[in-house]
């Protein structure tokens, strides 16, 4: 079952997969079995979106949704974890005959009509009675009116056969060969998911564009403060449209009540408050630990999956205790986890340790660089979870939950942890390693810029800097989650033979702790340089990082902190530009 | 000036060693400068006793003490940052013509005689009005009524010319000839500090006696809880003699205020808490970074600096509550440090967000293993920092200050630090590395255990695991410091060519975060093992220890985490011994 589930692609298409194995690797309702185990012992007591329905009157689930069920083995038990539940008992309105529906009728069965349609290839389905049992939740409302095909192609999941199955029970007609083309539906018929994604600067470096995932180039990472522009995008769905007029936060307490704010509320009622605060993706220079240790599966980062910016909002401590939650005396058993839900589908949790910590700084931000939030980076409201890998800051949030289990997403159960460097995907429990939440350690090399006479620039500087030989600048940043101070970055210039220490620039950065990375800078003899540098940093837990990439493999490639190394070949070694900046590489 | 002060040995000399380098590697005043430099500006806002009367009405310091200041250099310094200052403007009874005393009158001008006398040699000096200008504070008066040889063999930052100055100018006679044996003190007459040290079990490892620093030995480390009698001892001093009726804490505020508490206060009028935490030396380890990489300078300590046990005491935010702090809404500006200061001398202190931290768990201990604290661990009054390193867990404890500059103690400032592999204590700048606090992760291997079918035992034991071939036990520690959770321990046979996942073992810890360390298994088919057995572990900031020794050395051998590897060599290999255990040794 676990075997399975990893090795379904796609991009995101693991929040489905992790329901089946929430508390053990082993399959809830197999095949095999035939019959079904009882669902409710499957069932976290707290679930995902913790519907209060859910948790206190579930209701019969139908017969019929049972089959697809016992076939599916974890889309029922996901669909209770994503909060929904078989609501009505009628049947269908199954047909065998050959039923033709116009295109244009579809569309009018969009999420505000009472019947919702999808159509699949040319075979139109009527799914509204399976939107609640949808594991995905109401992200199913996004296609509903159109073509589901391209929702499949992000949701991989989908494509076998115990899906087919269940949306076969749904089939009412196909599509009417009048709205054919060559008996297809033609391209520009079929709704892109992605159709209302912001445009993004150019400079960004993209490796996937929907989503959109795009790095910060290396020449884009020498400032302390990233511009909003260039800062790195790590989406795992599509941008949601979101109105800030409408947009509601809904916070969820303990004992089922529940608030709703605004953004006009949040932003009059509380006092605003501003932290500098790094964020880093948990996969960032995953391409070093693939070229350098094993092929490790995810998007394949470079060093430019971070950046830092300084963040405005609402803290989260004076939301939750505004909504009635007693922050400072709060009960361990109720509440332990704080789960963010963001509109496009993507979720996950902190614990409440970390949500309620006065020195926490966890805030619920609206802008981001003295702006409001840009609508890759969540507009109009997200979280932000200084000290935590990125994965926790969720983006467009639209709900908070206070609960006693941790978030049942596949990206807080099973996409970002790590394990051993002899651990795979097949005999891996993903149960016995926690989801990731502060980062460790993390350094990089960002620029090698060279300092020669030849040039009046590199003259003049090479004076400022009190030396009489051509030199290479080294720069670079590094960061440790939790709030951890970076105290000292030493570089090699003779790939770790031998040390210096780099000069750490100094900021202004807001907060509590050390939320923000430190830019850092160390000028090398030019004579000294060898084969490559190599940067390593200490955080004043004194972490160091670990030497090599191949005792920290984990397929995932997660929290790739080895030291970081960059060639300085015979090519870079020959150009003698004048302050000239390199591109930085990655030795392999 | 650096340089000077580091090469001074003895054990615990820098205490006094500190202070002339406080904010600067640069001597404050020197011999060369010939006058004084304004010592107001040399000496922090805040003192490390923080005595009230230095802070507000510093008296004038007489011209005779200037000498020896101006000789001593850092001497003034280092007596106004311990609180002293020199009260009396009297001449000391100098004498220049041969006076004769007898033993017996000066065994009568100890602590509670109005004018206090020590011998050196057959030298005595009336110290009285030199005491509150001693560098290292009252700890003097533990000398007065007898020799100070002793003492300045454990502070032997004593034995140079500037010092012998200051001595000479209090002389004021010889030991009458008739207490001498051939014109010397015999050995019987000088008493030794540590005369009233406890007795300790004899499994301890020692390093060295007096004072006392006992490693818990490989064959102690098996159990959760570390009984108390081998939980191991690290002395900077004597052990002082304390008595639990008498004995007073004082608890200093930001505004000067004090409160005192006695024992019968604390376990009163405050409810225990109690809290599972290891303790670990900063240099637990440190001869593994000397065999490996180079000389460490320290005690030699193996993987045995390091025990666990269950503490109660008052809680700290409890006390500063009562003595009238307000913990939740407390000034960063005032009180950034809380000062641990205990009965002999030895003092640290910790940052305040630790201190008030309701989750940091930091208490007064007056009991380890449920019974009152052994002398040896600082009966009746310790500080516990869960998470820290052990040397901010103060123990005989007398007095809390908060301030808010750091402790201005050589444990502080020098000690407890580390510094780059490259850097050597001739160049460096203490300033420019924090006092170390929290601990990295950590983990070692302290027992091989083979499993063998020659004999019954063995056979039984490899059937109740399921085997069916010789194997042998691997058993260790993993501990991180911050509370950090182990999250895995990775497990190599064949020197880190590969790895599998010890069984982490199932405890039971109190506190609210992990702070405790975690025992770990792994049994491993014999035919498997290579020349070593290798260990490291991850936390749950998934923090990784260093592969090698050399890229993290520093100088003081402080926080040695790298891989723990154990050698398997031929000999081990030849011994069937059922289940034996044998003594960890590691490779070099």
């Amino acid at each position: 079952m676990t075997t399975l589930f990893y090795r379904l692609g796609g991009l995101s298409s693991r929040a489905y997969s992790a329901s089946a194995t929430l508390r053990s690797s082993r399959p809830i309702a197999s095949k095999s079995g035939g019959s079904l185990k009882t669902p409710s012992l499957a069932i976290p007591s707290r679930s995902f979106s913790s519907a209060k329905g859910l948790r206190r009157t579930r209701p019969p689930i139908p017969r019929r949704v049972h089959a697809g069920v016992v076939a599916a083995g974890s889309l029922l038990v996901a669909a209770s974890l994503f909060g929904g539940h078989a609501a009505h008992d009628e049947s269908p309105n199954v047909t065998e005959s050959k039923h033709y529906i116009r295109l244009n009728e579809v569309k009018k069965h969009g999420k505000d009509s009472e019947r919702k349609w999808v159509t699949k290839g040319v075979r139109v389905f009527d799914v509204t009675d399976w939107i609640a049992a949808h594991p995905g939740g109401p992200v199913i409302l996004q296609a509903v009116g159109g073509a589901i095909d391209k929702y499949w192609d992000i949701f991989s999941i989908h494509k076998k056969q115990d899906v087919y199955d269940v949306l076969e029970e749904y089939f009412i007609g196909e599509i009417d060969p009048r709205d054919l083309v060559d008996g297809k539906l033609s391209e520009d018929k079929v709704e892109d998911p992605f159709v209302s994604d912001p445009s993004r600067d150019p400079r960004l470096q993209q490796h996937t564009a929907k989503p959109c995932n795009a790095e910060t180039p290396s020449s884009c990472l020498g400032d302390f403060i990233t511009p909003t522009e260039i800062f790195y995008v790590r989406n795992h769905l599509w941008v949601p449209q979101v109105d800030e007029e409408t947009h509601v936060l809904n916070v969820e307490l303990p004992d089922g009540t529940e608030k709703q704010y605004t953004l006009s509320d949040l932003k009059s009622r509380f006092k605003p408050f501003s932290v500098t605060a790094t964020l880093q993706c948990t996969g960032n220079r995953r391409k070093h630990m693939s070229d350098n240790a094993k092929a490790a599966t995810g998007l394949q980062w470079e060093a430019g999956a971070i950046s830092n910016t300084e963040w405005t909002g609402v803290r989260l401590t004076d939301l939750l205790e505004d909504a009635g939650f007693p922050v400072n005396d709060w009960n361990f058993d109720e509440a332990k986890h704080v789960h963010f839900i963001g509109s496009e589908a993507y979720a996950g949790s902190i614990p409440i340790a970390k949500a309620v910590d006065p020195q926490g700084d966890v805030i619920l931000a609206y802008e981001m660089g003295g702006k409001p939030l840009s609508r890759d980076h969540g507009y109009p409201l997200r979280a932000l979870v200084p000290g935590h890998t990125a994965a926790r800051s969720v983006k467009w949030l639209e709900k908070i939950v206070l609960a006693e289990d941790e978030c049942q997403s596949a990206w807080q159960q099973r996409d970002y942890k790590c394990f051993g460097p002899n651990q795979t995907p097949k005999d891996v429990d993903y149960a016995s390693a926690p989801a990731i939440q502060e980062m460790p350690i993390q350094s990089a090399i960002t620029a090698l810029k060279s300092i020669s006479s030849t040039s009046d620039k590199g003259r003049a500087e090479l004076q400022r800097l009190g030396l009489e030989e051509d030199a290479i600048k080294v720069e670079g940043y590094a960061y440790s989650g939790g709030g951890r101070r970076i105290i000292r970055v030493d570089i090699s210039a003779d790939d770790g033979q031998s040390w210096s220490q780099a000069a750490i620039l100094p900021d202004q950065a807001l907060g509590h702790k050390s939320w923000s990375w430190k830019r850092w800078e160390s000028v090398i003899p030019k004579r000294l340089a060898g084969k490559s540098f190599v940067v390593k940093a200490v955080d004043d837990s004194y972490n160091n990082q670990p030497e090599s990439y191949g005792a920290q493999y984990n397929f995932r490639g997660n929290l790739v902190n080895a030291w970081h190394r960059v060639r300085y070949g015979d090519e870079e070694r020959a150009e003698d530009v004048d302050v000239g900046e390199r591109h930085v590489r990655s030795t392999k």
